[in-house]
C-alpha cells in the first residue's frame, strides 16, 4: 500500500526525446494492433534541440482518471494506443520511493494509480514532422523513468512501438534500426541503436517545409490500403528491403555518404511508389516536392560525388541530409535561391541552427536577392524561383536520444496540483 | 525496270491513322534496338476525327533523297528508327503498276527508288498525345499500301513497332493488345485486335490538356532508366501484368466497366509508380494530374459503380474514359467546376465532340460559372478551382484504324513536284 504523510502529494517526471526520420522506410503493419511491420526500417535521429518532444508525467492519489495535455490542450486517452501504451508500463512498474517526499508506492499500487501527462512539442505538430513518433516514445519513456520500470530502451521501444510504429526508433540517438521480429506477440520487434550521434557528426540536415493545399491521407489508413491493394508492396518488402538494410547498415558503418544517399533516395522513392501503387492512389509528395528532389539530383550529378541525399515522409515536407557543413552552406544557398522567403522576416524562415545560413554569408533577405543561380544549371535556361511554395526550413543534425529533465522549471505540470502549467 | 513514259511521274498515296492510349501500360524494353518490351500492353483506339495523323508518301524517279515534312517543316530522316521502318518495307515491296498515269515500278526497283513523306497531326505535337504512335503507325500503312506490300495489318504492326513501340497498336481500331512476342528477331513481338471500336460503343473520351512548366524525360530515356535502375520494374512485367493482361481482355469481352475503370486505373498508377523508383526518379504527374485523380476517384466512390477511368501517359494529361454518354456529361460538370477556363473562349476550350458539353447544358462560361459543387463533396468544405492549370479539354470516343485516303485534295504533297503542298 502507499505510504505517504498525506494524499496530497504529487510525483512527476519530465523526460525529452527526439524525432526521427527513416532513410529506409516502414510503411505497412502485418498487425495492426500490435503495430508489427512488414519490414525492418532505419532512421536518423533529429536533434532534440531543434526538434523534439517534452512530457511530463505525474501520478498522485488525487487524480481521479487519467488526463492528457497536448499541446497545452486537453486530449482524450481513450485510443487503444495510448492504452496499449500505459497497460504496458504499468504491467512493468516497480516500487518507487521519494525519501525527500516521503513517498513510497509499492508495485502492485500502479494499477489503482491515476497518471497526468503533459506533452509539448517546439515545433508545429500539423507541420507532418513526426509528431506522433516524438510522443509516444517519450510518454513511454517518462512513464518508464516514473513507475521504475527496470527494461531496458529496446525493450521500451517496443511499448512505443505499440502507440506510433515510427516511435520506437526515438528511444535511441544517432542511427536506429527497428528490427521487424518475428514473434506474433511483438516481443522482438524493437529498435536497437546501430551508432550514435557521434559516430557520422559531420551530416547537416535541412528541413524544407513545403506549403501545401492538400489534405493528407493519414499514415495509419495510408499503410493499411497499400498493404490491402498495392500489388509492389509486399514484393519490396520481401525482396528489396532486407538487401537494402544490409547495405544502409554497412553505409553507416563506413560514413560512406554516396551509399547512403544513393540508398536514402531510392528508398523514399520507392516508399512513395508504393503509395502511388495503392488504390485510390496517395500522393504526399507535390509539385514542390518534385522541385526539390530535382534540384537536389541535379546538383549531386554535377558534383564528382553526392552532397546530400533526400527523403520524405508521408507529406509534402523535404528532409535534406547533406555530407558535411561546406555542402550545407551550398545547399541552403540553392534552397534560397530557387525558394526565397514571401516577407522580409528571414529570422522566421529560415529556424533551428542559423549558423548554416550566417555561415553561406545570408544575413538577410538581400542576401538571398542576390544569389546567382547555382552554377549546375545551364546559362540558356532561365531558371524559375518559387516564392512561397517553402513555408520554412529547420537547419538541424543528427542527435541525441531521450533525457530526463531534472530541472523541475522544464516541467508542464504545476508540483501542486499535477495539472497543466 | 521502271517503265513509264518519262522520268517525271510522281506516284503517291495518303493514309490517316488514329493515336491510342495504352490501358495496361507498355514500359521498359528488352531490347531496345528492335524495340521489344518487357510485357504485353492494350491500347483504346482514339477517334480519329479528332485524333490523328495524316501521311503522304510519294515515290518519283525525280526524287534525289529520301525526304521527310513533319507539320510542315523538314525533319531529318537520317534516325535509326525511321532507317529501321524504310528498310523493312522496302525489303517487303512487290511490283506496282498504274496504268493510268503509265508507271510500272518491279518489285527489284524500289531499293533504287527515293521517297517523300509528309506528316501532319490534328492536334498539337508538344501536347504530349502520342503522335510519335500515330505517325510511325501511319508511316508504315502509307508505304505498305504505295510500295504494295502484302503483309497484313499485324505484320506491318511489326514494322511501326521498330519506329516506335506504341505506333504497331495503332494499326487497328478499337481495343488492341500488342503481344510482347518471344522470338530475339522481334517478328512475334505485334499489335492484334481484341475487338473493333462498335464492339463497346457506349465510352467516351475526354482528355485534359494540362498546363505544365516542367519539361519531361522522353520516354525513350525514361523507359531505359527505369530498366537499368527500377527494382519494381521487372516485378510488375513477370508477375503483375501478365495476370491484369488477362483480366483486361476479359473485361473488354464482357463490356465490364467496372472492371475496365479498376485494371485501367490501377495499371496507370502502377506505372507511375515504377517512375518514381527509377533513379534519379521520373515525374510525369504533377499536381493537376492528381487533383484529377482525386475528383474522379471521389465521384467513383460515391456511385454505386464507377463511373470513369482514368489514364495518364509519360506527361501530365489525363485522358478520362467515361463508360457511357451520360457519365460524360456528369464528368465534363466536374471537370469545368474544378478547371473552369480562364478566357471568354469556351468554343476552344472544349475541342473534339462539342455535342459532350452541350448535353451536359454548357453552351458559355456562364453556364460554367453556373455549374454547382458536385454532389459527392461535403458542403462544408470550400472546395478550390483551379482555373488556368488545363489548357484545354478534347472530347472523343474510341475509333477506327487507319484508312486510305482516296481523294487526292488530302494529299500532303503536290501531285506534280512530290513536295509539300
Amino acid at each position: 500500500m502507499m505510504a505517504a504523510e498525506s494524499q496530497n502529494w504529487v510525483l512527476m517526471v519530465t523526460a525529452q526525446t527526439p524525432t526521427n526520420i527513416a532513410v529506409i522506410k516502414y510503411w505497412g503493419k502485418r498487425d495492426e494492433t500490435l503495430i508489427l511491420p512488414v519490414n525492418d526500417s532505419i532512421s536518423v535521429t533529429l536533434d532534440p534541440t531543434h526538434l523534439c518532444t517534452t512530457t511530463t508525467v505525474a501520478v498522485s492519489p488525487r487524480f481521479h482518471q487519467d488526463r492528457m495535455w497536448l499541446n497545452g490542450k486537453e486530449i482524450s486517452l481513450s485510443g487503444g494506443r495510448f492504452q496499449n501504451c500505459l497497460r504496458e508500463i504499468r504491467a512493468r512498474a516497480c516500487d518507487v520511493e521519494d525519501t525527500k517526499k516521503g513517498i513510497k508506492i509499492a508495485k502492485e499500487d500502479w494499477g489503482k494509480l491515476h497518471v497526468h501527462i503533459a506533452s509539448f512539442n517546439n515545433f508545429p505538430t500539423a507541420a507532418g514532422l513526426a509528431s506522433s513518433a516524438a510522443g509516444f516514445a517519450c510518454l513511454a519513456y517518462a512513464l518508464g523513468k516514473l513507475m521504475n520500470v527496470k527494461e531496458d530502451e529496446s525493450q521500451l521501444s517496443a511499448i512505443a512501438r505499440q502507440g506510433s510504429g515510427s516511435a520506437c526508433r526515438s528511444l535511441f540517438g544517432g542511427f536506429v534500426k527497428w528490427i521487424m521480429g518475428k514473434e506474433d506477440n511483438g516481443s522482438d520487434s524493437l529498435a536497437v541503436q546501430l551508432a550514435d550521434e557521434k559516430h557520422w557528426d559531420d551530416l547537416v540536415i535541412i528541413i524544407a517545409v513545403v506549403s501545401s493545399r492538400q489534405k493528407e491521407t493519414s499514415s495509419t489508413s495510408g499503410m493499411r490500403e497499400s498493404v490491402e491493394t498495392s500489388l509492389l508492396l509486399q514484393h519490396r518488402a520481401k525482396e528489396i528491403v532486407p538487401k537494402r538494410i544490409l547495405k544502409m547498415e554497412e553505409a553507416i558503418r563506413n560514413r560512406d555518404f554516396a551509399s547512403f544517399s544513393q540508398l536514402t533516395c531510392a528508398d523514399s522513392n520507392q516508399f512513395h511508389a508504393v503509395c502511388l501503387d495503392t488504390s485510390p492512389p496517395i500522393f504526399y509528395m507535390n509539385d514542390t516536392s518534385h522541385r526539390i528532389i530535382s534540384i537536389t539530383e541535379k546538383w549531386n550529378r554535377s558534383e564528382e560525388a553526392p552532397q546530400v541525399a533526400y527523403t520524405f515522409d508521408a507529406g509534402p515536407n523535404a528532409v535534406l541530409i547533406a555530407r558535411n557543413r561546406k555542402a550545407a552552406t551550398l545547399l541552403i544557398q540553392r534552397l534560397l535561391y530557387y525558394f526565397p522567403p514571401s516577407s522580409d522576416d528571414l529570422d522566421s524562415y529560415i529556424i533551428g541552427d542559423k549558423s548554416i545560413a550566417k555561415d553561406a554569408g545570408i544575413n538577410g533577405v538581400l542576401d538571398v536577392e542576390a544569389l546567382p543561380p547555382p552554377p549546375e544549371i545551364k546559362d540558356n535556361i532561365p531558371s524559375q524561383k518559387y516564392k512561397g511554395d517553402v513555408s520554412y526550413f529547420i537547419c538541424t543534425r543528427p542527435g541525441r536520444g531521450p533525457v530526463l529533465l531534472s530541472d523541475s522549471s522544464q516541467a508542464l505540470l504545476n508540483e501542486e496540483n499535477g495539472l497543466p502549467k
